[in-house]
């Protein structure tokens, strides 16, 4: 059983984790906080970008000495691979830490095994302390793990009507100062964010981070262009503000000046509308990529969502009607409400004057198989 | 000043008042809580139905001689004129009420006037106690009578990506139990709900006002049939669950056996869609009509909008997304974003798994005439 200084500490590692999002992948955030013997907070740390060290040993860096006979707490149970920073578990053990309480379990093959280790070693080792919290931190990229895809976040911005823009397309300021700002946020904490052409097309948009602090990671930005004609020299797309990917199909030219933009072929979906989603996700996948906010258009967004590809939604709803005008949603392939596509709300916030929804996908229940025992 | 016993009495009174919603058109609501001379309660009353005692009146009964030296707090003016139960000023007076605070001023020019009666006898009166809550319970009252036609609420119901429907017209449970129930209250708590022909025709709704509650007023089913096309006989809105009335156009031939329904025959819109919504709202304020609930469909909610004579919309949001099928809105008249209608977001609840959002339509600023002092 935790103690409250070691659960008080857990809520600590997990808000030092969150300070990573958006900079450590392919790794997951991480959070760690060490208590000293006599159950004092004695070094903090946090993952803060690949390639640099975990968690634990910024933690006992900064505690030092008095890691000796203490508890480490730690978001992930700590590694025991040895990758470009050597394994965690043999660091606490050096360090004489009496005791490792970690929150969620590693699903990662390579990196499993550290509570082994650790309690091979002689060390007191607990799991499940706030595993809600942490995984909740850790989402996309737990979500990444078990899918092998990367977590997409689909982002749609609207009228209380439904509606994107206005029957003449014009769609400034729908939302709301504060609401740009929060996607600018939700961008930062995004390995990549995609459109599709015809955002690239009608937009031109710049598709990078601005959240006013020093520390963004700026995402991968993609176009998926499958006919290979959206995105043209002197897209601000093409900026260099952050690198940039542009997703052609099998048959595209693409005129794209060299070094501007990375190009990747990808085939065309079965349905021959668009590329192949699932193709492109292995794509960002294999790049690194373990977070993608999708930010368009309507058709696009109703591809990955009838492929099953949105693992959840952000809707910023603007108290705004329109009645006319493009909707923030087609081509999902539903054509009867027995086929619509159910979430759980998971939250709703005030943005400045908008509603910010955020939702998760049901899987769909097999109903009719249920129907049939129930006839039975 | 009111003393901290008499704001929670008024509180109470604004409870009371709160009871008669739906049942008291074209009279406001009015909840009384008499206090006795040592500030107990003595009684409590509230207006129950149109020619019946007024709140003051059943409060004064239930303290009887307890009224005597006591404070009266009333959520509107007492009224002033003999209609068809009798001044209250006089009644209070004549219960030898000491002191008299009321919520919110009369604004009838034939009612108005009772503060000034009670002082000229003696009475110690003071206005504005609590007055924002108590106008909150009268909205619809106050509104029909600072506009001098029914209060109109939009409720909707829709999609997050703001349809009513799936493409093939589906729309069983889109929005879940609790919504339905939601909108049941609804409908009790207004004098009328309204429909236009498309609704009638293609969903053939009762619209009465199921609450599992004994003492529902049920309000008048309206329908907007120009043509006089759409309401069969047979019709569920003629089952005799409630009064209905069919508004008809000018040239319209109508069908309908006599005693099910009344017939008003009103003028076209000047642009040929429809009938003319300020003479339908007219002759429903001359049937005591004080609220109205607007139910569907898009169309006539988007001529409603266009008219602005949209006072409040509640719209129900289900966590269900489809991606096709009609919009929960149209025809609003609105063609480009600087002309979309804009509205304050009052209240988010959650009703069951569904998002209930109530907001109010925020007059159009005259931004060019700004513009222009400001290049002054």
């Amino acid at each position: 059983m935790a103690t409250a200084a070691e659960t008080r500490a857990m809520r600590r590692a997990v808000e030092l984790a969150a300070r990573g999002l958006g900079h450590t992948s392919p790794n997951p955030v991480v959070g760690c906080v060490i208590l000293d013997a006599a159950g004092e907070i004695a070094g903090e740390g946090w993952h803060r970008r690949a390639g640099g060290p975990h968690a634990e040993v910024h933690a006992l860096r900064a505690a030092g000495e008095r890691a000796r006979g203490g508890t480490a707490l730690v978001t992930l149970e700590p590694c025991n691979h040895t990758g470009r920073t050597g394994p965690c578990a043999q660091a606490l053990i050096a360090a004489g830490v009496a005791r490792v309480v970690y929150a969620v379990a590693d699903p990662t093959p390579t990196a499993t095994g550290g509570a082994a280790t650790l309690r091979a070693a002689g060390v007191e080792v607990e799991g499940g302390l706030l595993d809600e919290e942490a995984a909740a931190g850790n989402e996309a990229w737990l979500t990444s793990v078990r899918h092998g895809r990367p977590f997409v976040l689909w982002k749609y911005a609207a009228t209380l009507d439904g509606r994107s823009a206005a029957a003449d397309g014009t769609s400034r300021w729908i939302t709301s100062p504060e609401s740009r700002a929060d996607v600018h946020r939700l961008r930062a904490q995004a390995d990549a964010v995609l459109v599709g052409s015809g955002t690239a097309r009608a937009d031109d948009p710049q598709l990078a981070a601005r959240t006013g602090d020093g520390e963004v990671t700026q995402p991968l930005r993609v176009v998926l262009d499958t006919e290979g004609t959206a995105v043209r020299p002197g897209a601000r797309v093409l900026d260099g503000t952050a690198p940039t990917l542009i997703a052609v199909g099998p048959d595209a030219g693409t005129a794209l000046p060299a070094g501007l933009a990375e190009v990747v072929r990808l085939p065309r979906a079965t349905d021959g509308r668009g590329l192949d989603l699932g193709a492109l996700l292995a794509a960002l996948y294999d790049r690194g990529v373990r977070s993608v906010l999708l930010e368009g258009g309507p058709t696009l967004a109703g591809a990955f969502l009838a492929a099953g590809a949105v693992d959840k939604v952000v809707g910023y709803l603007a108290p705004v009607l329109l009645g006319e005008g493009p909707a923030a949603l087609a081509g999902a392939g539903i054509t009867t409400i027995t086929q619509a596509l159910r979430l759980d709300v998971a939250e709703t916030t005030r943005i400045g004057p908008d509603l910010r929804i955020t939702a998760v996908p049901v899987p769909p229940a097999i109903e009719s198989d249920t129907d049939q025992h129930r006839e039975n």
